[in-house]
């Protein structure tokens, strides 16, 4: 694929002046996830498999029938709204965090949150459909969503369709490397003494692994970084370790 | 995955009751396509590999910044406006053609155009970016947008991300079989007298072998078929060919 700068063959340039400059579309459901704010979700669908979430679905559309065969799916796709990115201005460059804010991108060549149409897409896990007073809620996992998003859209992922492949982005064909994650004695301690004690630690070494952090700050063992998740605030920080540097998560704080 | 009927565990089921219903979203390109109606369009992407489309930007989006980097990826993704199935009421039920019309399934088990948001997404392999007069405009193929699609978003299509090689959909886990497809005399002389010869023979095949039919409808020598495709009118016809049936194309009508 090249970039051409000759001029297009197109058979019908004239578009009917009255199509329509933008469309509206129904929110059809909220996220309840265990991100509970923009810090430290992961960037992506899929690199956190621990990341669970709840789609409830609003009416009309919570109604079993509308999802009759979607327990044939092993994995969704949520078309979703980047409700804490909206801008009235859109950028055509963006910093997209991978390349250490030292590269821009043009907007449409990333998934970044903040586009003309600030639409997202997610493939995830669907572990579960839950039937509950004739409302269907939906039990997912792998998620890249916060807590709060709206639901436009849920559509099956058909992986004769979606699984392409040979195809390839070469400047992000593979998951950027991990960080190594230890816990402090307090942190294991107030790991312990949780219901969801393996869960939990498996959830918060796949978000730390791959450093939320943005990747121009040099590491500052003073410095200490928190974020929102479940219903505690997750405290860590960054400790040289031979020529690299480890994440140590310092606390579970209530 | 199974259906629960247990209640669910909800953290927080109280939503802000100012959040918005729904949301508008401009479009910011639209798409000239080979197909020119719905009838006879795949019914995915990537079926017809020679089914090609361009996609051309509006103002304030047509710039070439906003999609450095896009020519990194083998394939897009295109988030669009079903135009041509927009309702004012939406139905939990839909007949899938797969199944010939008779069975039914939740719309958010299917890609059915005819759903709460009307938002389609289709992934499409990325052929060239074309800047002419410093506007965009790409190039793609294996596309399944009948023409005037209106784009409301395009993202990189990001392999370790969107390859979910352990996903399963068991109601449709591969390509329904295809039919197989005749040239008559009339017709082959009718594509001999053309520039694009080989790639619209392969064309015609792709389309057809996937039989746009309904799937109720019997075979009947004497009913032609037709659908617009590029500058004519394609004809065909189904014919018993042994215990099966053969689609024949009858002629490309100017």
């Amino acid at each position: 694929m090249q970039i051409l700068t000759r001029g297009a063959q197109i058979t019908r340039l004239m578009i009917k002046k009255d199509a329509p400059k933008s469309y509206r579309f129904p929110v059809i459901g909220v996220t309840h996830s265990c991100f509970k704010e923009k810090f430290g979700v992961p960037r992506q669908p899929g690199l956190a498999s621990a990341a669970r979430a709840q789609i409830e679905l609003f009416e009309p559309y919570d109604r079993s029938d509308a999802f009759d065969g979607l327990q044939c799916c092993s994995h969704i796709w949520l078309q979703f709204v980047f409700h804490l990115s909206l801008r009235d201005t859109w950028k055509p460059k963006v910093r997209p965090p991978r390349f250490g804010g030292n590269r821009t991108l043009g907007v449409f060549a990333t998934r970044s949150p903040v586009r003309p149409a600030p639409l997202g897409l997610s493939v995830v896990k669907l572990d579960a459909i839950h039937e509950c007073n004739s409302k269907i809620r939906l039990e997912v996992s792998g998620v890249d969503l916060v807590d709060g998003t709206p639901i436009v859209d849920i559509k099956p992922y058909v992986p004769y369709v979606d699984n392409i492949s040979s195809a390839s982005y070469s400047l992000a064909d593979e998951q950027p490397e991990h960080c190594s994650v230890e816990f402090s004695a307090k942190a294991e301690t107030q790991l312990s003494t949780r219901t969801d004690t393996a869960q939990l630690r498996a959830l918060i070494i796949q978000i730390l692994q791959q450093d939320p952090r943005p990747k121009y700050q040099k590491t500052d063992p003073e410095r200490v970084y928190g974020m929102k998740l479940l219903d505690f605030d997750l405290q860590w920080r960054y400790l040289p370790r031979d020529a690299n540097e480890c994440i140590e998560v310092i606390a579970l704080i209530k």
